[in-house]
Formats: structure tokens, C-alpha cells, sequence
């Protein structure tokens, strides 16, 4: 299935001189949402995945499904202030000033295996924070998959410690 | 499956006075993960559903694995600014002030059958102000799916020219 025509193409937004790659002209396809969560199924059946970790707020379109279909549990990596129980913290840098992600302490046992999943890799240091989130709660990082990477931002090297996978490349 | 018992209950969160019903711990187990899904999907099956229509963010965990299951697409209803294309836009109020949703203009065929989903039924304001950007877009609303219901707020008879479901009632 030929994804990156299902991929929309905005011209500036959220700002002037960013190419927004729009996912809601592939999810909203049935075919293409189900050949993308198949894609993702069969690189990481069979490997023991304990919990895919989505990423907010589009990695939670992507980690429920294939989380379903890895009889495994899902585990919501948010934005600071979303998560009710006790959370760890981890800040990253943007390209003006900083942001956040955490994660509730009791969301993932130790040892546990871990896939942490979101819809874009660009910079990396999104999915690095989340990263940092899973080695803190003791658990076992396995990889990352994404739908997209822009590889010419370097994400890949970012997080190259960890199998990184994605379907789409730019 | 005792589905109440995944639920985790967190006193004053967001704020004092609020019994906040935590999901995660729903997520985070394999078996209440996918019960819940076959749960939705035993209810809409064979209904000829077209799209299913999540509400952000939570409304995205329980959307996509429902869409895929029922063979249908998946279409993002989102807090204000986030969607890239041409919207619809929705407000509604709040206990305090008003807030508002958006749905891409060609998110929708005309006459398609299209579900709602989200995870928590509450005053039904959200839901609402759903409903309408649905009927803005001339596709059919074929009823409201919740993995929660808070049954004191009254919320289903805002609703309740279209079906409503809910799995677990408070």
C-alpha cells in the first residue's frame, strides 16, 4: 500500500515554512488504518512486548490498537498536570524554551518490556524524554516505532541505543 | 470481567471535591484492555458504521482499535488549533467559561454512518457540541459509545435523540 499518498501536505502550519505531514487523511481511511497497525503488528509480535507506551496525543491513536493486537497493556505518556496519581517527570528542550511529559510511577513493573510509540519522529527529544520515563519506572525499554521520520532532522541518532522503526520516511 | 475494579478512584483531582475515575489502570491490563474493545465491538458490529469519531484525547484510545475491529475509518474531534485543514468548529460551555471542538470539513462522507466515542459521559456538553460538528459536516450520527457513565449528571438526556451506550455506570 503506497501510505504516503494517504499523507496530507499543509503548507505552513502550525507556522510559516513548516510542511505539516497530516495523519487524519490516513486514519480516516479503513484500509490504511488497518495495513498501518498490521505493519506495526507483525515487526513486533512475538517479542515479548509487556506494554506499548503512547505518546500524547497521537501516539494514542497508534499504541491502543497495536496494544490490543500484542495482547499487551497500554500506558499513556502525557503532558504535564493530565495524569491523577503519582507521576515521574521528565523535561525536554524545544526549539524556544522547554516542555514536559510524565508518567504514573505504578504504570509499568519492573523489568516489564516496554515499546514506546508515536505517530512522528522528528528531532527525537520527545520520544528521548519518554525514554527516560520508562528507565526510570525500572521497566526495559525495547524500541520506538513512529509512523513518520523526517530524517533529515536526526531523530534516529538521537535514540540510537534503541531499535527505532517507522513506515513512512521523508 | 468486574471492569470497575480496573478503575482506579483519585479524591480532588482536578480539584478539591472531584472523585476523579482513572482509566489507566484499564489500559494498563491486557485483558480489560481488549474486554473493553470487544465490548464496543459487540455492540456496533454488523451496524454498518462508517467512521468512528473520537474525542480528544481520551476518546482516541478507545476510537482507533473500535475502527479498526469494525472495519471502519477513524476521524479526530480536537480541542481548538490542532487540526491542520479547513474545520468546523463547536462551542459549549463549561462549568466556568466555555471551551470548543473542531472537525476537519472533509473528515466526513455525506450520508455516512458515523459513531462517537469518548471515554467518560459526564454533562454530556462535550458529546453535544460532538454531535453537532457531525450534523455540520451532513454525515448520519448513529449513536454515543463511553466506557463511563457518572449516571447523576444527567448527561444521556442531552443526548438522547440517539442512542446511548456505556459500560460502566457510576
Amino acid at each position: 500500500m503506497d501510505l504516503k499518498a494517504l499523507i496530507r501536505e499543509i503548507p505552513d502550519f502550525p507556522k510559516p515554512g513548516i510542511l505539516f505531514r497530516d495523519i487524519t487523511t490516513l486514519l480516516q481511511s479503513p484500509e490504511g488504518l488497518s495495513f498501518v497497525i498490521e505493519q506495526l503488528v507483525h515487526r513486533f509480535d512475538g517479542q515479548g512486548i509487556d506494554y506499548v507506551a503512547g505518546i500524547e496525543s497521537r501516539g494514542f491513536l497508534f499504541g491502543t490498537p497495536l496494544a490490543c493486537r500484542l495482547s499487551a497493556g497500554f500506558v499513556p505518556v502525557r503532558k504535564p498536570g493530565k495524569l491523577p496519581a503519582e507521576v515521574h517527570s521528565m523535561s525536554y528542550d524545544l526549539e524556544y524554551g522547554t516542555d514536559a511529559l510524565e508518567i504514573h510511577q505504578d504504570a509499568l513493573r519492573p523489568q516489564s518490556r516496554v515499546l514506546i510509540v508515536d505517530d512522528l519522529l522528528a528531532t527525537g527529544g520527545t520520544a528521548q524524554a519518554a525514554a527516560k520515563l520508562v528507565q526510570k519506572t525500572q521497566a526495559q525499554l525495547v524500541g520506538f516505532a513512529f509512523i513518520i521520520e523526517l530524517e533529515d532532522l536526526g531523530g534516529r541518532q538521537k535514540l540510537d541505543s534503541h531499535p527505532v522503526m517507522s513506515l513512512i520516511q521523508y
